[in-house]
């Protein structure tokens, strides 16, 4: 069972900057998301694409916000479940909640703060027969260690970003890379593109296009797959370790939807003239999950909900405490590994 | 008479960043502030010290924070009328307004945002007999245009940083500079410190302790200043152009808190359910100087605060158009100076 102070759902931007507002007080976060890295949208959907409207900064790749929120935070020590979704929630008598994932790894906090965004980012699945056989046998939507790959038969599958991305990743971790697409395009960074362009020319990635894979086999491991030309039809069968198909993952709110929570237009409705807490007491949604009248899903947003709902968050756990507001310039960083962020002191000082 | 659609008061990290959330909506910002230079608290009170939360900021100086909004506004070109206060307020029949600042300056607009801050900064002032006088007649309580001072004897008074700060720029700029402080210990940076021991060593700077300012002597403008040595209590006049007394500046609500708006402990009740707009429609409180159930007076807060002001002004502005919001990741930034900032294009590219 992993305790924590406030139990947040969703790593993405909102998720990660309440674990800097919980630390101020003193409260610490534990996430859980379903992708097996942090950053939600941000490093999922745009990482290399531009935001303009992140305060004071003109500009900022979504990947380097992510990666300055998970520097900001770092002092407080946040723990992750990653890969694995939120699935069910219970309310224990002390009024605190245990909260487990598909994978079965219980959570437990007085508070709960859903950051789930648009939702639990879910893969797009082929329509193949014995799928579900493979998967955790060879078949995999997302790829969460890199390194599981090396030195294997690997065949990647998709048209976008993520499909490009990874086949180069992988042809110098893998002994052999395979990239299959239903048409000869590809739509991408211009730089990706070219990039599999030169080590297709190289023989470090064999590409097959246009084509699908259309059958799965294998004892209990995946061992080849059938790859049909989608142009003349024809049939080949390809020695495979893993098979990857990266067609993107689209986000869906799933189980939460079933919590109990009050639910509008697929979010979860919240107090906004307070502290932005959901109809059961000591769950709160914040960031692009949840609505209220007036509400616009930015991240410049999901930061101001998270730092209000923390306020709320401490109160709950700490009833009997005032907490006094000091200002990070006045009063610094105190982190929870030791580590102290402090503005140079002004002295007093005689000149003569 | 200044024209624009939305006149923001206070040219604070608030009132500055609604310019950018206004220009993506197309609406254009003038803004009006009692100190010199754009930047509220942040540049009057702590430029040099580090924040250490604004979201995606592990660490940023409050004068860098500033000076990374105004090249984020940049594009929308916004008006600004530094150095004045507004003081009184005109609705119209047609329900827009006319602001006149204290020097008469008058500007119209359909929406007011007050983003006043602690209020605007006033100088506390020495109490000397004929002061007013002589203000405007070499005599001042902010640096404006340090040319303004080029070949002037300039005496300034106080012991903190504005004062230790201008010393040193001045002593580049004027002819001489004389430092006078009620006691011989300054209390500011260490290395502006350290800078005014060495200038005064190398008989750039003047430097008088403990002592002060008891005296003003000129026909029209200045001409003499009586110091009074606060141990041996003797006294002696020194020639000067221009008497700056730094003894910091003090944030008061001041002409505001006569508009007609409802006010709860010095700030200005907004409705925060919605749109922070006032209690006189078509005037919204942001950032520090409004308060509502939780308030947080956090920069951040002023940031969503903003945001969420803008779509509200832009419904009372057009009110039979429709906004649909398009993320800046999508739609890019267009300015009013015709720039373009945009994401690069994913391309559609085969690859053979
Ligand atoms: C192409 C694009 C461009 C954009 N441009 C901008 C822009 O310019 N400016 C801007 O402000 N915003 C922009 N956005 C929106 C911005 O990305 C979102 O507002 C932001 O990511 C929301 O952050 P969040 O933390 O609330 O949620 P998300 O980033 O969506 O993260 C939520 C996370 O929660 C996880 N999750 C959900 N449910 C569960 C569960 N049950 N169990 C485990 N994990 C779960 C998801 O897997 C996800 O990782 C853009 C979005 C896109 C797609
Ligand atoms: C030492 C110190 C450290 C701080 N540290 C932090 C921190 O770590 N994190 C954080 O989030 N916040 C911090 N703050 C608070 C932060 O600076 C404020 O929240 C922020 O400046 C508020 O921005 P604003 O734009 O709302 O108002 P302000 O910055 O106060 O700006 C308001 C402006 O309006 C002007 N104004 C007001 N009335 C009038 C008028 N009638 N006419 C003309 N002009 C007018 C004022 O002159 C002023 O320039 C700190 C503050 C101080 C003093």
């Amino acid at each position: 069972m992993i305790k924590t102070d406030i139990l947040i759902i969703g790593a993405g931007p909102t998720g990660l900057f309440a674990v800097f507002e919980a630390g101020l007080l003193q409260l610490k976060c534990h996430l859980i998301d379903a992708l097996p890295q942090a950053g939600g949208q941000c490093s999922e959907i745009y990482p290399k694409k531009p935001i303009y409207d992140i305060p004071g900064y003109p500009e900022v790749l979504a990947g380097d916000l992510v990666d300055n929120l998970m520097e900001q935070i770092k002092p407080f020590q946040p723990g992750f479940t990653l890969g694995e979704r939120a699935d069910t929630i219970e309310k224990l008598d002390d009024g605190t909640f245990i909260v487990t994932t598909n994978k079965g790894t219980k959570h437990h906090a007085p508070v709960v703060a859903i950051a789930g965004g648009l939702g639990s980012f879910e893969p797009r699945k082929p329509l193949l027969e014995n799928l579900e056989k493979f998967e955790d046998n060879g078949v995999a939507y997302m790829i969460k260690e890199p390194e599981v790959y090396r030195d294997k038969k690997v065949l990647i599958a998709g048209g976008g970003d993520s499909a490009l991305d990874w086949s180069i990743f992988l042809a110098d971790v893998a002994k052999e890379v395979t990239l299959v697409h239903r048409r000869n395009e590809f739509r991408g960074a211009l730089d990706s593109v070219e990039k599999v362009q030169q080590l297709k020319n190289e023989d470090k990635i064999n590409l097959i296009t246009p084509a699908e894979v259309v059958a799965l086999k294998g004892e209990s491991h995946l061992e080849k797959v059938t790859v049909k030309d989608t142009s003349t039809s024809e049939e080949r069968n390809i020695d495979v370790d893993n098979f990857i198909p990266l067609f993107g993952l689209s986000p869906k709110l799933g189980p939460i939807g079933d919590w109990g929570l009050e639910i509008e237009k697929n979010a979860i409705k919240v107090d906004n003239t307070y502290d932005y807490q959901t109809n059961i007491p000591g769950i709160y949604a914040i960031g692009d999950v949840n609505t209220y009248p007036g509400k616009l899903k930015l991240i410049l947003c999901g930061f101001h909900e998270a730092t209000l709902m923390c306020q709320s968050a401490y109160q709950r756990i700490n009833p009997d405490k005032k907490y006094v507001m000091k200002y990070t310039t006045v009063g610094g960083v105190t982190g929870f590994d030791g580590s102290k962020k402090e503005a140079p002191k002004a002295v007093v000082k005689a000149i003569d």
